[in-house]
């Protein structure tokens, strides 16, 4: 039973903002899953800041997207058939499955989810999104109760769920966001203290307005101008935790770096520190049982945004750049 | 007995380079000690990359020093008269003395040193220097026996000592100096792998070579071009210490920060952590002591530049960003 699978080819590097016309939709039949592998079928596919940095020419911390190849891609499956011991069909999987509907995947990349959860939420707050979170936060963050953490791309999958824990560990939050909307979204909806729009202006004014006791910690999706500004609010022995640099990924030229690097660095006694969420997966199931804990209370919510349909996978990602998007993107593929 | 005090008074700001046209050597008639305070001569001043700092307008660590101000300097000084408990004509102390050859001072801003130790050790290897070395090295950048530690003004007073330590650490040692007499003298006598003269071009490549595993711990004393490079070369989880920015303190404009942040921070998952050393008074004991030990046994050089008279100090401090000095630069005082 030869099985086709549909699939989005990368037919060219962006140099600036992604968009839909670097993509190209083709057909491919899969072969037989061979020893040790898996043929899933896509249920949801995950679109993250991220995908864009993959697909520059330089390698990050994964070889990148080369042209001719299916775009890259978190997501959930589910078994269709299993050459790999220990594997069935029906069972929940997710790992780097790609833009494509069916796949012919090994199982050892594979990590098996547990089919009580929404699969939503095994795709965002339980799953990589969560953890990006949770471990970035209290991890290399470390805040402590009455601190004040600042969150940027706040309104997005990550800085979501970043604000909450915060607010849970007894944080003052401010988040920053595009547009008044997300703003309010922000502070009415996800329980933030404050929330800064960058596209309004006078963005240090606003965040100084919005934290009179400085920062603590920083938790930066963003890089770029946000950086820069929290760089100078940022109070004795405070933490900055680099997860992305997504107003960054589609520039065409390298922007200057923050000038507070090093001089605040030494004077304030700072700490910035990268992570990636893989590095993690030895405490995976320690993260998921408090992060689903705080689901089934209510402290937690979970914000997504889905789009139906694999053939809107390359809009969905330009849409998340253009700030389209609140909580967790993904592509309902089946 | 009136005692008067010859003191070096900063004139006007530098906006540039500084230059001894930005100071004044003016006499003073000190009153007498106060309930708690110390009349102290002073022996050795202590000239570093930080003084620039200091005059700068903006508040650092500490309060800039202002024009009229005498100029703010560590040194190392005698007591003459004690107006203050436990403390006796004859003593040893070091603090916040500054550019003078007399003072009067509270003696709960000094600490007493040990007679037993010669005076330049307990202003070099033994005080501040040494100590900045130690825990910025071994605390914040935590080396590991075969790793590689890139150190900038490693000529200079902390750089020297931190290659030291390094290689007593186990750890392929690699210096930046300006100049190739400094670089000469960096492997020859003060035991480093391999030098870079950042002077002669090429920094980047000159660096790849001398560091073909990578750097996994950087000592960051000069910011600037170096730290640029070192970013590209840092090996995954490395650590950047920041120490100091000695590249910049003389500019008159500020340099845009290095482009590789936050980016290569995330990909590479590095710490960059600022630390000041009088965070450290607590485990200064422990510090000295490891110190002391290595140089009465021989393996920790100290490197001395001693320059004779208060007279001339600005012109020293001027050499000092012209880089005319080797290791832990000194004005004998009296």
């Amino acid at each position: 039973m030869t099985t086709v699978s549909r699939q989005w080819v990368l037919k060219a590097r962006p140099t600036g903002m992604v968009g839909p016309e670097h993509f190209e939709l083709r057909e491919e039949t899969l072969p037989e899953p061979g020893d040790g592998e898996l043929l899933v079928r896509t249920l949801l596919l995950s679109l993250d800041p991220a995908n864009r940095a993959w697909m520059a020419p330089t390698p990050t911390y994964k070889a990148p997207v080369m042209p001719g190849d299916v775009m890259h891609g978190f997501a959930l499956g589910e078994v269709v058939r299993s050459n790999a011991a220990g594997f069935a069909p029906g069972d929940l999987v997710d790992g780097m499955i790609g833009w494509r509907n069916h796949a012919v995947v090994p199982a050892a990349d594979m990590v098996r989810r547990d089919r009580r959860h929404r699969p939503e939420h095994l795709m965002g707050v339980l799953g990589v999104t969560g953890l990006t979170a949770y471990f970035g936060l209290l991890d290399i963050g470390q805040p402590k109760s009455g601190e004040t953490v600042l969150v940027s791309a706040a309104a997005g999958a990550v800085g979501s769920i970043v604000g909450q824990i915060a607010k849970l560990k007894g944080c003052r939050v401010v988040g920053t966001a595009g547009g008044s909307e997300k703003c309010a979204w922000l502070t009415r909806e996800m329980g933030f203290d404050a929330a800064v729009d960058y596209k309004a202006g006078n963005v240090r004014r606003a965040l100084r307005e919005a934290c009179p006791d400085g920062v603590d910690v920083y938790f930066d999706n963003a890089g770029g101008e946000v950086l820069n500004v929290a760089l100078f609010l940022m109070n004795t022995r405070g933490r900055i935790v680099c997860c992305g640099n997504v107003s960054q990924y589609n520039a065409e030229t390298i922007a200057p770096g923050p000038a507070a690097v090093p001089g605040l660095l030494v004077v304030k006694r700072l700490r910035m520190e990268g992570f990636i969420v893989l590095d993690y997966e030895d405490r995976r199931a320690e993260a998921e049982a408090v992060l689903a804990g705080w689901l089934a209370d209510g402290s937690l919510k979970s914000a997504e945004d889905i789009v139906e349909g694999l053939d809107q996978a390359p809009a969905a990602l330009a849409g998340l750049f253009a700030g389209r998007n609140r909580g967790k993107l993904l592509i309902r593929v089946a």
